[in-house]
């Protein structure tokens, strides 16, 4: 993380929010918990204010969020900075024509879809998730919206893991984290 | 719909952006797709603006939104009005422990489930899903808060089915969508 964001006394409250779930959703996982700081309206806000700060004026077009969590992040991001927002879903929940990629998780492998004809050849495209771990989510995410003409501009996660080194899969795409987990 | 909101000039454009999908997920059901309003920040930003001009100053300070499109309105209503938001998910994705509630979809059955101490004894709540059905999943939601005591003002939908008469269902409880589809 950059040493202006560590001097943001925003990302202290943010980090102490965020509850820390041993053993979900299988045995060894150390899962990162954002509802609990949904729970305090102060520091939600602060979050999304952190990142329409970075993004308002970068010319985003399009805020891309990854189902589920990212459905929490990313429309308040596009709302405040006047982009549209495109959801990546789990299989079969899209109803119209959808282009997927496959990807591997933490703990499994799954499918993310996305509708065609929602993101165009030109866009300018920001990626949202809560967290990044290996990094195969949002590879798969931004394989989607490179493959219909689009720029990501950036990957914006609240949370990532830096020891399981999903930063480095992302083909040197920038990634920017509001906090860091061990 | 009331009058005044039939009047809203936002209400037509609102309408005219969600997509109809037939036969979605299954033979016979006409999908409402709402991911084409949020293709267009202006309709999308109308539509939160129009949940935040009535529920701005009705102390309410829980905003519970139901897997997966409710994450989608309901968070950027819950920062505008200053309340927490808490997410109602689908079985085995809340890391915490959970109380759930069964329901039956107008396609199958489910289960919704909350985390434990999310909402407290006092909570005035307001439940936004983007559509209204049958009403099952709203009832769900509804009985999940009010087992912890809060109080659900009022369930708040972009969508209602009127034909499959799931405001019936609400045990009077007020119901509150911009906008409805026959």
């Amino acid at each position: 993380m950059s040493a202006l964001k560590d001097q943001d006394p925003r990302v202290h409250a943010i980090k102490t929010k965020i509850r820390v779930v041993p053993n979900f959703p299988k045995p060894g996982i150390m899962f990162q918990d954002i509802t609990t700081l949904l729970l305090d309206p102060k520091a939600f806000k602060d979050t999304i204010d952190m990142f329409v700060e970075r993004y308002k004026g970068k010319n985003i077009s399009v805020v891309a969020g990854i189902e589920a969590r990212g459905f929490i992040f990313g429309p308040p991001i596009a709302l405040a900075i006047g982009a549209k927002f495109v959801p990546l879903r789990k299989p079969r929940k899209l109803p119209g024509d959808v282009i997927f990629e496959e990807y591997t998780l933490e703990y499994g492998r799954d499918r993310l879809e996305m509708h065609v004809g929602a993101v165009e050849q030109g866009d300018r495209a920001l990626v949202v998730d809560d967290l990044i771990a290996t990094g195969g989510t949002l590879c798969a995410a931004m394989s989607l919206l490179e493959r219909v003409g689009a720029e990501v501009v950036e990957c914006a996660c609240l949370i990532e893991l830096p020891d399981l080194q999903g930063r480095e899969r992302l083909n040197g795409k920038p990634l920017y984290v509001l906090v860091e987990s061990h």
